[in-house]
């Protein structure tokens, strides 16, 4: 066993980092402040910053891009990273909601970018992907739906009937990630389309730009009170929309093939950048337990205090090492204990950095609550993460069903 | 013992939720939502619904109004009740965002309503707690403050000197809920006034109307995203603020012997709302478990669902028994008991109804974080309980004192 | 609501906690002592210690004597106790392993002794009854089996199945508690006597003395390394065993009955005793706290120690409250609400006692393991109740169903 | 990073793992069963098992031996392994409570082994670690007292004074693991020399045969009701007990200095074999699962079964890594970061390994608590390691102040 990181993955570790402390996070509060103000007044507040476009362009010059790309599906567009690789990297990103904007990681984009990159025709690649990767288009992923328990996929109702050459598209979608900023074009539709099919091959994924016909962004969606500009979580409905049948992603009823094999690394990203959350956090709760005084003391000093810092340190270290390693697990390929490491970590990470949130939080008093911290916005994220890609029960049962199939015939 | 209800909180638990259930619960959705359109637009968020007026004539009509009002205190304003009879009528109250207000019953209003009727002059009570009890103002509690840690509250630093017949305010407060409503005109401020006294006795509170000079609400605080409109928590700096010495409640020096009294069923009735908000939570959370459906199954009957209805319907039932039984023990008379209970049920129950909450709001998915169902709100408010009146470690402090005392001489 | 205790009930408290102090608590570690010394001696650690006889004595001339008897159901054999003033006196019979026996207030004789009372005839009252009540002889419940999950009570495989006029019971049944002692005459059996019948009408339950033929303890059981002598859990086979008919209790087919009936009491008590242990762990944890010193203060001072001092008294003082809530809706007769009350005790309150003792132990370092202080033995006897008497799952089960039964048709 | 083993912790855990299920779990009931008998039937339960010699013979002809000889200072006596190979290794003993005596891997003699190879003379080392290394006697650290807090290892008020060229040794410890064995024959002592040095330099480690005059073994401690024949923990009087200064080990006022090495191996050791023990328990939680039925399905498919077994799964696995990630920074040499990571270890694991084994034992219903299982007699053993070699609390504290540290000038 070697615990240390390549020596890639230190050097951009280190960069990021760097980037990060000395582009993002002097920028990062007033950012929030002119996107607060734009909502409250009624003005603009999902066209992104323009402070962000300018980072971008930095975090490319400096090579800091598209660092996301698979080590084994980047080909001609990049070096790619292995998973362990590019985890190291995203925990650092994780620390600021900004960070995987200006560094074109960020979800759904990662998502999409890479089911063009494995699925995506010619065509397809030219006319999205390309554009994505320079970060001139966004794109969304519309899954969930919010009639039905989406927990369980098979339930999906929305529906992608083929007809000739053409695919026919009808239904409501919620939780669409990233249809709040104007700039996102393409979206990425999941539908049924022969319900008479095998149960995991009734499904059709295929690509819908935004100003189709009959597509409408219907609300922007909050968590607790957050609308998460500049990207936000929006309902969209579909009425027989129309796009040519060049635009289904692999093949028709192919849809939970291609979300399989989608959401392994997409939780490792997630994950680590829970890490990334909570270390912050953690870093907030200590600079804040030496520096306040109550009753004659640092307030570290005071009851539970030191007990919870350490219970956090542990709770972090733990639970990075178990994304690591499941990422570790992806790059060997995929396998049962892959596939148990990636549930697992879905349970474990937002479930901690939760903890430790909220330990910060309390340790911060009122001012936890409100936005003078980023420790509100960021429970809020992590909170969203225990139901994003599937709730921790159905994940806990993945676990189960793996660990419980060791012992029966 | 006897656990059944006296048949006059009886027959007002069942009138409030009569109340409640066919007059507020209807309306509930639609003045969160123009509330939240106001805000969204640059419209004017923060004056009243004109429905919650309309409500509190309905409810005043009925005679459910002010039903806070203590026996021990009310004198020529009304009956009042003890605190174990209004600890009944309040859990029904905390089931709903908007009812404190309608039954003129909200925080911190009934506080300081409680203080003027304990402790003002005549000329108090006709110029500000007249007023308050027909809800035509209403007032703000300043006491913390962002550059020190409440939770000791000797650390407080704003001063209310005494110059001659007056006294002259400077300091910075926040946390001050209420100051968002334009009908607050009242805030009860507390301040340092004499370093050189005795720990407890350099504080005063003092009556400063919100149209004084010097006073300023510098802006208004977000706890995770939310206003928390018409009410709302404000930051608001005193600047050589001048009142009459006449403004002073008690005396001099006396403000820890006022926020003590204040705080035993002031701290009973945010706990009763807090289980009036895990029950409604729990409803809901059942609701649902029984009318959607994954894998073939309602949901209920997934995993572990039907432990955690459960743990909750135990949970809230044993922390509902404790607030009882702290409110009894306040109606007892004060006592180390008593003040241990009110303690005690700081701390259980605002975690315990965030428990409760979390449930339900993972059963409901994505939906449980949004605002189309009061989960995220209820969660929100129930996190800040942990923090408002002292949070969970000071009480748990207290609680400690008190037992560990009877181990030493 | 009034939660004081009756004057009665109050008066039994004063008297048994006295007892209790002054007569038990001195010898209780010499009797443990005795006992085992005795068992690693190869000697006799089975008949009860002659101190027990003589506190008998002691307690019967007080009129501190079979105080469980039910008010509803004592009859001539005394006046009997409401389920709360008796909740409130077994409490602290809790507090010590032997206070039960001295009072001829322990399982499993006190729910035998009910059961006989409530459905016994009158012969079987005179032969087993009377002796019972005046601790001459002991009793066993032969309910759960090794072979099958009890958890279901309808999986119970051991058979006693009407031939004529006699009874042939054949099976082997476990974690029968009391028959290590040799005064344990008497054994209420359930079996399956009519497998065709109604699922909770296959069941019958027998009195079998144990002196019969094929009846065998075959050894007796450890509970984390004790047996808990006098009485020990034991292991009995049962091979075609004879009892006259006339030994049926209430009827071939109605154990279910009885069984239901017999639970509710039974687990106040149970949970009442555990809420004893806690209170006292806490005392034991709280003595130490003040007079331990380490790091240059009391332990109390250390840490997270008067956190967990202040969460040990909220979770005792909570748990209480539900008992007595549970025994008083008991004492308004069987409801849906009381029957859920009692499952809920029988999860919220082990769990809860577990937590106080573990806490204690902690604090006690190694010598918490021991048989030094009453605490490993405490949490033994709590973590047995998580099991006994059915599991959590099973309670929550309950819990849940009754909670979702008002959601459904 | 790699998270693969090397080859030859590779094959040594295979080997081991083999060695174990087909020689060591077969025996072992009957090994704690022929214990069990002795102890109850006033025999010697102490003399170690005939199979063990037996077993232990058979290990080391498949050089299966001597594992824990750390490659760092094995010198002569081995090659040695490095921390994170023997982890792996010690994980699979942990599984058997006789395997680290069959593999002579067990604490306290591999710590005393490695303090010898580190700090032994010739002569100590030849007259006390050969034998050691041998098997042909065993030993003793006695550090911990009765009197006294020994979370504050400088409360030890033991004495080792030197006089001229003796060691004059009086006090009183205990939970001096290995003294039940009549093959015990030296004593590692730590005891007060200089009470006027610094607070690190007063205390002095010193070699007591166990036939010293003054030496008394005065009973055998229980965990739980638990001996833990064939090593136990005794409590060790100590009266005006003489030995040469040379066996004092590594010089006076040094026992601080060895303590702190001796502990970072050992805390990984236990922790690995903790993790074993959990692995076990939830083997046979799993196996129980799918095998019992209740309620018409296997018990695995009851309410949250499914969902503890994956927690239990996350919980190992999360558990695992952090330990092999301590094992591997003390590969690194010694640093702030290694000492905080034994220090996490040592809070992470054995609670982690209590849940899951509580977790099993819940699932077996009351047979969890018995003898049947080997899972009551694990949960006892996991938690006396909340106490051995420093409580929790100690551990967190460690912690915090390394995390603390961080950001304090």
């Amino acid at each position: 066993m070697d615990f240390s990181l390549s020596p890639r993955a230190a050097d951009l570790r280190e960069r990021v980092h760097a980037f990060l402390t000395s582009e993002i996070e002097p920028v990062e509060a007033e950012v929030h402040h002119r996107i607060k103000v734009a909502r409250e007044s009624g003005g603009d507040s999902w066209t992104p910053d323009p402070v962000i476009g300018e980072l971008q362009a930095k975090a490319r010059e400096q090579g800091l891009w598209n660092l996301f790309l698979p080590a084994a599906h980047a080909g001609s567009y990049g070096e790619g990273l292995s998973n362990v690789d590019y985890a190291a990297v995203a925990e650092v990103m994780g620390r600021s909601f900004l960070a995987p904007l200006v560094f074109n990681c960020n979800a759904p984009d990662t998502g999409n970018m890479e089911v063009l990159l494995k699925y995506g025709t010619d065509e397809q690649r030219a006319q999205w992907l390309e554009p994505l990767l320079r970060a001139e288009i966004r794109s969304a992923f519309c899954m969930t739906e919010p009639a039905v328990a989406s927990s369980d996929a098979t339930n999906m109702a929305a529906t992608a009937r083929i007809e000739g050459d053409e695919v026919v598209i009808n239904g409501r979608k919620w939780w669409s990630t990233g249809v709040g900023n104007p700039d996102c074009k393409i979206f990425v539709f999941m539908g049924l389309s022969d319900p008479e099919a095998d149960r995991h091959s009734r499904h059709t994924m295929v690509l819908v730009p935004r100003d189709t016909e009959g597509v409408e962004v219907e609300r922007m969606l909050t968590t607790m009170g957050y609308y998460d500009e500049p990207l936000g979580h929006g309902e969209v409905s579909f009425t027989d929309v129309r796009v040519p049948v060049g635009n289904v992603l692999l093949g028709p009823g192919r849809a939970f093939e291609i979300a399989q094999g989608r959401l392994g690394p997409g939780r490792v990203h997630h994950c680590m950048r829970a890490i990334g959350l909570a270390e912050r956090a953690l870093e907030l709760a200590c600079t804040r337990a030496v520096s306040r005084t109550a009753f004659g003391k640092p307030i570290a000093n005071l009851g539970g205090n030191r007990e919870r810092i350490a219970d956090a340190r542990i709770a972090i270290n733990r639970s990075r090492l178990l994304v690591m390693h499941a990422a570790w697990l992806l790059d060997q390929g995929m396998s049962r204990e892959a596939y148990s490491a990636v549930s697992e970590i879905k349970v474990e990470v937002p479930n901690m950095a939760l903890d430790v949130i909220d330990m910060a939080i309390q340790l911060h008093g009122g001012g936890g609550m409100s936005d003078d911290f980023p420790l509100a916005n960021a429970w809020v994220g992590a909170r969203s993460l225990r139901l994003a890609d599937g709730p921790d029960e159905v994940h806990r049962n993945v676990v189960a069903k793996i660990e419980l199939g060791k012992y029966v015939g």
